[in-house]
């Protein structure tokens, strides 16, 4: 099993998506698939997560075309995930048409040995017990991020405090920043999640960027105002794999690493917006992202 | 009539305002207070607006406390324009409970002769035909920037586009961006206007900042992260004549020191909405802003 740097847990998923425009239906989705992708420009990832029986091989050599290693990716008898979602008019606001979990539903996050002495890991969304699990495998990592939702933070409080309080970055949006803490404006909240034990506290906003607090202040990252928006799906996810990738390839975890991981992130996810599933990452060349990271710079430049 | 360097034209109010956590009765409001107080940090500022027979002359020993000229402001029998509005739990949305047009509603702006040959003119979001006729009184200005809203959009489209082609820079809402253009994304949006004349576009986005298109590229300037947040009223204001007053005071138009002035607006606004009215502007010194702009910049610097 190659040297992986970084590895990702989470959903791994096949999406019907209706966007402003059209419908498109059996795609490679979720946050393991969205995250590894992104990542994979900048370093060796590996993915955790669980799979159907009916998974489409496609998916697999699609994972394998981004150079993922799937040593982490269990596949079990029954149903792959599948989530189907409908964007509002503005392409931002979305509602869930059908989730069917299939055996994500009974998914127990299991590392491949090799992935118990990784540096850099990504939790994604799922229960906090199996965030849990996984911090409890792994030797001594360098940097740990999570991310969370609303489901979690109402109805298993204690053991999400539990994985807060050993990560070190946590991302959220503003709402489950403000569930989570009972704070208002944003630097209250972040400085009681600072006082849950992570050293950094990653506040999304969209289509407006992301806010990243820290003891040592805080860094506002745009997103990249994009011409082309097909498709919005995934797009913190690929944010999320990017950031957490750029930094395993730099082996930092200062906070300037963590500012040029951001910008990175930003980079990325504009990129995977402007088509469905992960395709714009299958055709992205490292020219593309430099050119865009270096008109980032001079947007945010005064 | 001292030497301005920067008019503002637009309103001038009383206010009544219901936030999440109190009410406050005949306050100081307008877009001219809001503008005018924010730019006399920068440079020599002149005030256009009408009020009432019962504007009291407190408001208006406010105005010179801020060494706000006030050779422009007519006083005509009869109510000074009131505006009463409550914000939402997110203190962002806000409903209008009462308006009441008074004299306001027969505004003609007529400049002091003084004014004629001024430099940097703001015009806030009135009647297009007020906004044509006041650059129908000025000579020669080197950067006229323009507010407006959804109403003139859809009423008075043609004289709007008429001030739209005269003018160098124009703030919009992304709203409005797309109500003018038939646009959807921003990108396309700030095209579509940069092609109807001005130098720049400006996209207000708020708690997010705004964006500064123009042939060259874009600058994106988030606004500063705020602990308290008492009455947002005027921000977009404050924000506009902070960039104006700064502008003017350099004497400069290119885009590195328009890039510079917005930052100054994210400055500015943000002490501004840490009370009701202009009051903390009232207590705002140069220093405050120093050390705020300092901050901010360590913000966006990757």
């Amino acid at each position: 099993m190659s040297n992986i740097n970084l590895f990702i847990v989470g959903s791994v998923g096949i999406d019907d998506i209706t966007t402003r425009e059209q419908t498109q239906t059996n795609l490679l989705g979720g946050s393991v698939s969205y995250g590894c992708a992104a990542a994979s420009f900048f370093t060796k990832v590996g993915a955790v997560g669980v799979v159907g029986s009916d998974f489409p091989p496609e998916f697999l050599k699609c994972y394998s075309r981004f150079g993922i290693d799937t040593a982490g990716i269990q596949t079990k008898p029954g149903q792959t995930f599948r989530w189907a979602g409908a964007y509002n008019e503005n392409m931002i606001d979305r509602t869930t048409l059908n989730t069917e979990l299939g055996v994500f539903a009974e998914f127990e996050p299991e590392l491949p040995p090799a992935y118990r002495s990784v540096k850099y890991i990504l939790l994604g969304n799922i229960q906090p017990t199996l965030q849990l699990h996984v911090l409890d495998q792994v030797e001594s990592p360098d940097f740990v991020a999570m991310d969370t939702m609303n489901l979690w933070i109402n109805i298993a409080r204690d053991e999400l405090l539990k994985v807060i309080s050993r990560v070190d970055m946590i991302s959220l949006n503003d709402e489950e920043a403000r569930l989570l803490t009972g704070c208002y404006q944003m630097r209250d909240c972040a400085e009681a999640i600072l006082n849950m034990g992570p050293r950094y506290v990653a506040i999304k906003k969209g289509e407006h960027g992301s806010l990243l607090f820290s003891r040592g202040g805080i860094f506002i990252v745009p997103a990249y105002p994009v011409y082309t928006l097909v498709d919005p799906t995934g797009a913190g996810d690929m944010y999320a794999g990017a950031f957490m990738g750029r930094l395993a390839s730099r082996g930092r975890t200062d906070e300037a690493a963590l500012r040029d991981a951001l910008v990175y992130g930003s980079v990325i996810s504009s990129f995977g917006v402007e088509a469905f599933s992960t395709d714009r990452l299958m055709t992205l060349t490292q020219a593309d992202i430099t050119a865009r990271y270096a008109e980032l710079i001079t947007m945010i430049t005064p």
